[in-house]
């Protein structure tokens, strides 16, 4: 707990255990299994294990995606590992979060013995980014886009403002193939200085538990994260996952559930919007895959749609975000026509 | 490189590539894939892949395998990891490792920054551990057991001997499970000062593309570790294969292939004898599910055995040993036939 803040509170935690039986509104990761062809080419990397990971194929394969050439490009066991390398291996003096977002970077930073700044992009600004509220001084900058828990897509331009000499700059893009045509990426650009893009095939391919995503940066900073990771960092059946989801056919996967995410947000949202008279408030434009959303009386409504077979996110764990918030995961129209139902019941019930 | 050791080479990269023909007695890991009942198990893990990784199971799993409590266990994405933690979690400021042995564990403390004295074991003394070698005022010592690449095994005792009160004393078992019996193991002891065991389940299992292993410790040492690890450290088909790996009828499986490589050893060892009079010797007794040899002119044997099919792995690489040495990784009678005949073709040729 730092400042009120547990910051290593996740949605897993949501829906462990009694969880179970819940409908996961949780965890922003999709829902059931990987697609199929996907667990097949998984499961065909099994035979291959006997050998030591070589991660070349995959790397390549990610760097053609992003038109980038290897040197850019680093795998790592999830974007945890990311942060943990970044908090780690750069000489950094002055790091800075900008809240409210994912809080693993800020713990990672910290574990790693750095004092961070933070800087809380404010509710009447619509969570907005103001370019000007980060310290010239900052060395390392660290920012999600689109953002979680907000769901508010950064312009790329406003981001790449931020650059400075002499600093790193962390774009978590774990969400961004989640936004249709990518719009507003910076991964695969390299006339900003210092940028470093965090991505994940964990939330779209649903493979949380396969521990993959990868880092574009330039080749000094590469090599720099490279040197502090352990020998064979990531597994053979999650370099096999790289491969096989940076391919065309998965590409155009992605952005067709882009597509389907938008659909059903707005669906979400429209029905959220109906519960303005109870004091929900979404916030918009949201363009993730969750939204968050501000109610009276949060923390009990979340335990009544807990009873009412519901998990939802607490949003007080992040920072800048108090016990009014809650995050709520996208799911298809059968899930959130019987979440706004239970939703319904549960601000009804007497406080 | 260091000292003219490279300790970033490591037996993969001899059957890499071109090497894809060769067969492998260059890499210490079960030939072949992991057995199919256990690739069944982590087949099986792909289902539920889009849940982030629960290593509760697991992690019980294995300490119940050693009579511990699960705060003395911490699995890590291999072996690597752990040493990567050791290295840069605890308050060290004088290690020592004992050579040769495998390198990476002094890879990580060096990249971490510490300055680490070697103490080496002499081919005179059949490479056996001389406790008094070792500096009284080092804070953290690491050994090898049985020892890569020398294949000795020290006796239990002697290593405990090292235990020091404000020492970390690293045992490196990750060939224990090759030893049957498992005598002289460390793993299970709880009353060695600041012990560290490390385990890996990548050799016996064929697992090593899939990262997986396990540290043994103290609570506040297991602690420490644990807090400079990423969020979700060890993938979901990692965790399935470390709960199937502990399970009776898996160690009753280990200490069968144990007796086995036991015999397929003794095969190798009588046939490299028949080559003393070329000058062949081989570092006796070997227990490990390999051989350290030395003979002359090793490295353009070595060439030439990759010629006639066989990749072996060099020895020049480990601190302590220089050009004449070889490493041979144990196999099954037909591939030590084969094996031991092109070695007799590679010896007469002409230097």
């Amino acid at each position: 707990m730092r400042d009120g803040h547990d910051l290593r509170h996740h949605g897993d935690a949501e829906v462990r255990d009694d969880g179970a039986a819940l409908v996961d509104l949780a965890v922003n990761v999709r829902a059931g299994t990987p697609p199929v062809w996907l667990r097949e080419r998984i499961a065909a990397s099994l035979t291959s294990l006997a050998a030591y990971p070589d991660g070349r194929a995959a790397r390549a394969a990610v760097a053609a995606r992003h038109g980038l050439p290897v040197e850019r490009v680093l795998l790592t066991a999830g974007a945890a590992e990311a942060f943990v390398l970044l908090a780690r291996a750069l000489k950094v003096r002055r790091p800075v979060v900008v809240h409210p977002q994912f809080t693993e970077p800020e713990a990672a930073l910290r574990d790693a013995g750095h004092t961070v700044d933070r800087v809380l992009l404010r509710e009447e600004d619509g969570f907005r980014l103001d370019p000007s509220a980060v310290p010239e001084s900052a060395d390392l900058v660290v920012i999600g886009n689109p953002t979680n828990p907000t769901s508010v897509l950064h312009p790329a331009a406003t981001i790449a403002g931020l650059a400075r000499p002499d600093r790193v700059l962390v774009v978590d893009e774990a969400f961004m193939d989640a936004v249709p045509g990518e719009r507003e990426a910076l991964a695969g650009r390299t006339d900003v200085p210092g940028l470093v893009v965090l991505r994940s095939l964990t939330k779209t391919w649903g493979l949380a538990g396969l521990r993959i995503g990868y880092a574009l940066s330039s080749p000094e900073v590469i090599a720099e994260l490279e040197r502090a990771q352990p020998l064979w960092p990531v597994s053979t059946p999650a370099l096999a996952a790289a491969e096989a989801c940076v391919e065309p056919r998965a590409l155009a996967e992605a952005e067709d559930a882009a597509r389907r995410i938008a659909r059903d947000r707005a669906r979400l949202v429209a029905g959220l919007a109906s519960f303005a008279p109870a004091g929900v408030r979404v916030v918009e434009p949201a363009e993730g895959p969750f939204v968050l959303v501000r109610m009276p009386r949060a923390a009990a409504v979340r335990r009544r749609l807990r009873a009412l077979g519901y998990a939802v996110r607490r949003g007080d764990t992040f920072p800048g975000l108090g016990e009014e918030w809650l995050r709520l995961a996208v799911r298809d129209r059968e899930t959130t026509t019987g979440f706004l139902a239970a939703l319904a019941t549960a601000l009804d019930a007497p406080a």
